[in-house]
């Protein structure tokens, strides 16, 4: 937004008076019965709801601006940086329109497909721009559409830079925010969320500061819901602004924009566009030092906390809105010191739940995407429902296939020489592979001196929950128990538990013992000698890459693994062993040893050719040990498989 | 079975040659993939299905058949025993069809409305009886299409008595059982299963026994999916009848038709009707103690049990058909002494499982009902669908209203004089009420030396389970807590615990403490206030008969307070506490203190305004205290509130 220019129409009758009068068969369905239990409310309101009730609970929040990257792989490590900041817990994010960089296409550098991956792989409320100028009715409409078919929620309407530079209005085009503000609410009625942009020191181009004010109303008058302002360097400046706004009749929500000064480039930069002038004491300490960036943007963070002080202070201020120029650190640290950053934000569900209107019931997962994630929400984004309460009832079993192991978000976050150093350059046999998966579970560095951080089944190093395990998990690697997701047993810690807690407080979380590894045909055979003595105790699917598929699973039937009990609530049931989402599973499991591994070996390369052996002839094997009271079984099981073979 | 004749006819093509060729549109759907835990097969299979598994695994079963009584009392009484010999685990019962009786009509003592109760309200897998001689096609069409509505899956088809003594084939009419088979085939296809007679002597009518076995096999071409066989004296008349049939190709299940002798007159006039000669050796030792009814029944429990005996060592028996003649003591002898009588059977829910098909997914209802579950039943019978794995689901969430508190499976089992001498011929206070609940927690006989074995809450003596609670129960009673529903907390017992346990085993069953009564408004003071010290921790809903509602519960959310987690399957929870059905059981529970106590008197009289009293000022209170791991605190609670009073 900092870049966007902004004008509103002069006059403009409108029945709307504030942005919640109708509501959408959506939410008058949710309001008579529940058919979830509503283990976070967040995940069920829209977001105008969420500020509404941070306001009245007090809680202060905040909001991180981005914009679209130019390259696919800057793409990828913006979505990283969503990961990372999202746990941070900003109420959302927003995700700037460039209508130069074909912002509505399926590049995956579009505003749209930032915007899109933001809420529905990284779980994020998302806010994403939209500008009017020079565009035609049926291209807008199009967008919104496309927007809505993603699952966004919210527009930022903004009227965009003209093209040229004399801009004459068009009649009846889109001449100014307040346009588009209404085309939103005509074609799409109370579906958005809609947000226009306030201008603290008034619009540059506008007549006056308060011909702007007027033109601000008009856009609240016309059906948005709240306002977020362009940058201001005091925090008078905003305060006053918000006084001017209460009194002309502006009772929105409205979110002062943060610049945290990160370096004087970028400062100078981005004074030109948006035409502010910086105040004379910050010139004064910038100009000496502009050659230091740690200097400047230290400085920058001391000024952001101050003036953040002073709004939260005011007692008019529940949230800030950060522009983080696509940078984390002076964000975050600016976060941390006004303590907003939540360190340890509440798990509402033991997976990251994706922020997709259509998807928010949902809240049962197969456990073995655990840390694939992303690939799950791919390729179940054509489901018509999602499984509530049970995975039973899912009425949409079937798997999208997976071919695009490449899609820019379901890359590894590594490139391919980091992988060579991790996976090894060059493999001598397949002990050589048991060598990488047990270092990726002990931390420690390969023979080469690099430690493996990320394997083909898991993008990130191991689970706090994992570490656990860690002692038996590195005994078994070594030996050609090659784990690739591994639970340990819980029987009811409190919700609250900073490793296995997830859900609201006062409840209790259960775990039965999960362990999936791949394995030789030598081992299995073993295996399932020992397994006979354990009976139903012990769960077992074991599934070779041709589909030969062993298990004692009573008919079909899932198995859940992880659950808990609240106060005044159904049971939850986040993650289960589906014995049919197995056989998807497994047909991703094994193209990862090929996709993500084989192939950055020469072909016919013996390297590569041991990871083909690997996918050729090793068994996937998923244990479930049933009887969560007692101790974990499964190591033993493995250690009795070992004996058996020695 | 008994008193029915019947003949085949000779010729008839028919294209099935067993009852499983094909498979209606629930069945099909079923087969792919099940939407609840099969938490025990039994429920989800047909009854030929059952038959089947039970032969494969070599589990014996018996049967019972009844006959429809005379009048509502008796049918009342019928009910009643339905329910103590179902607790034995009869594979089914069945119900005959007695044309005289207006068998189809909607009289609580038509055949047809005593299998519907069976069925329905006691949870039993019945067969109905129907004869088709003398009637037409459009009657015996209604009959079956009022079963199927009903939810009656099994059908025994019978020729029945003819009208008059010079019967004559009608054209084109029902003249033989098979005709029935045929029609019910046609109309229905493969919607039910259908029972056949077999005559072990050959049917009296019959031109041999040869003939009759033809006529047999017949019936069984024809669609029939099983055979019972009218009664015999000698297991080798049955043995060698077996072997017979199997000769000419009847593969079906037959089973045995046992008549345990219970007294002289019944066994003659029996005989009579059935055109059997009763052997020698029996008439010998039957004559002399022919006016001893003890001796006879226990000659004939010890001639049923060795022929019984010999039946089952034949292995060529699975299961026995008893001819109870509506009585329970005989049967249930020789049941007991064959040790198939199971005096624990396995609950597959904390709750009776209703035997309707539409019913059989049905696997959470709310706790209130959980003493009057045939009234729950009664009042859900509309519904579309039953809750299944969740109680949010239910898309049927609105009650039938409960007027027909006389309604006969729902009526007290004791008549008025009885309910006068346990609940007090005269009331002196309201007082005297706490005494009444307290002598029916404590079991004591109250001060005119009645015992309170029921109340209008609870038809049944207090539940093993709630005996847990019982010095609790007793002490607040006394002071006016009147409870009507309770639960202890159980954290992670077996689930084949004798007392809480239900389900298959290796799981572990789990409940949050439930404590539900009455009380005044004054101790409803006492109890906001303390209740403010425990904050989510219970959870209440505090109502009175106006429907003033006062509770801490988040939304409209049910609490989950009953929960299993088994081996290979996915969380059950079978009961909650649902605040909107809270309102509907509210209704019934105020208007039983009129309905069934206050009515007992004269209008005016004192003891009725004290009913009245109550009625009008008293709470409906329910408490669930959610830290089912730690101590209940329930009775903290009310000891706080006590001591708040004083």
């Amino acid at each position: 937004m900092v870049n966007e220019t902004q004008h509103t129409c002069s006059a403009s009758s409108s029945s709307r008076s504030d942005g919640g009068s109708s509501s959408g068969s959506e939410s008058s369905k949710d309001s008579s019965r529940c058919s979830t239990p509503v283990l976070d409310a967040d995940r069920h309101e829209r977001l105008r709801e969420k500020m509404r009730r941070r306001q009245d609970s007090g809680d202060k929040w905040f909001s991180l601006e981005f914009f679209p990257p130019r390259t696919a792989n800057a793409a990828v490590n913006l979505i990283s940086r969503f990961d990372r900041m999202g746990a941070g817990g900003p109420l959302f994010i927003d995700v700037t329109w460039h209508p130069a960089g074909d912002p509505g296409s399926d590049k995956e550098t579009s505003s749209m497909i930032i915007a899109n991956t933001a809420v529905n792989y990284c779980g994020l409320e998302t806010i994403l721009h939209m500008t009017c100028c020079n565009q035609s009715k049926d291209d807008i409409t199009g967008h919104l559409q496309k927007a809505k078919r993603l699952g966004l929620k919210n527009i930022m309407a903004l009227r965009g830079d003209p093209a040229g530079e004399e801009w004459e209005e068009e009649v009846d085009g889109f001449n100014y925010a307040v346009d588009l503000v209404k085309h939103i609410r005509n074609e799409f009625e109370d579906y958005f969320d809609i947000c226009v942009a306030g201008y603290p020191k008034g619009h540059p181009e506008a007549e006056s500061y308060e011909a702007d004010l007027r033109h601000l109303k008009e856009k609240v008058f016309a059906g948005a819901d709240f306002i977020i302002t362009q940058l201001f360097f005091r925090s008078e400046t905003f305060l006053k602004f918000m006084k001017d706004c209460q009194a002309i009749g502006i009772t929105c929500p409205i979110i002062p924009g943060i610049f945290p000064i990160q370096g004087y480039h970028s400062l100078r930069q981005l004074v030109k566009l948006s035409k502010l002038e910086v105040p004379q004491e910050i010139k004064d300490v910038i100009e000496p030092i502009k050659d230091n960036d740690a200097a400047i943007r230290n400085y920058g963070v001391e000024l952001a906390v101050s003036m953040c002080r002073e709004l939260l202070d005011s007692g008019m201020v529940h949230g800030l809105h950060f522009y983080t120029l696509n940078r984390e650190v002076a964000t975050t640290e600016v976060l941390k010191r006004l303590g907003i950053w939540k360190e340890d934000p509440r798990r509402p569900l033991p997976w990251a739940v994706s922020a997709h209107p259509k998807r928010r019931v949902e809240d049962v997962r197969p456990i073995f995407w655990a840390s694939r994630p992303k690939s799950y929400i791919y390729r179940t984004q054509e489901w018509d429902d999602f499984p509530n309460g049970r995975w039973g009832n899912s009425s949409s079993p079937a798997f999208g296939e997976l071919k695009d192991y490449y899609l820019f978000y379901l890359k590894s976050k590594s490139p391919r020489e980091e992988l060579l150093k991790m996976w090894g350059e060059e493999l001598t046999g397949e002990e050589s592979v048991f060598e990488v998966f047990t270092c990726y579970i002990t931390g420690e560095p390969n023979k080469n001196g690099h430690k493996v951080t990320c394997m083909p089944w898991n993008d990130d190093p191991l689970a706090t929950e994992t570490n656990l395990l860690k002692e038996q998990l590195e005994k078994v690697n070594r030996r050609g128990i090659l784990t690739i997701n591994s639970q340990p047993n819980i029987n009811g810690k409190p919700s609250t538990d900073p490793i296995v807690g997830w859900g609201p407080s006062g409840g209790y979380v259960f775990q039965k013992a999960y362990l999936e590894f791949f394995t030789s045909s030598e081992i299995v055979t073993a295996l399932l000698k020992v397994l006979k003595k354990y009976e139903l105790r012990v769960n077992y699917h074991i599934v070779n890459v041709k589909g030969q598929n062993i298990t004692n699973a009573p008919d079909l039937q899932p198995n859940a693994v992880t659950w808990g009990i609240f106060p005044g609530r159904e049971i939850i049931q986040p993650t289960v062993v589906d014995p049919v989402s197995f056989l998807s599973w497994k047909d991703e499991a094994f193209a990862l040893w090929i996709e993500q591994w084989a192939k950055l070996y020469e072909e016919e390369s013996p390297s590569r050719m041991i990871i083909q052996y690997i996918h050729d002839n090793y068994y996937l094997v998923n244990l479930v040990d049933n009887d969560f009271p007692l101790e974990n079984c499964l190591w033993q099981v493995v250690d009795d498989t070992f004996e058996l073979l020695n």
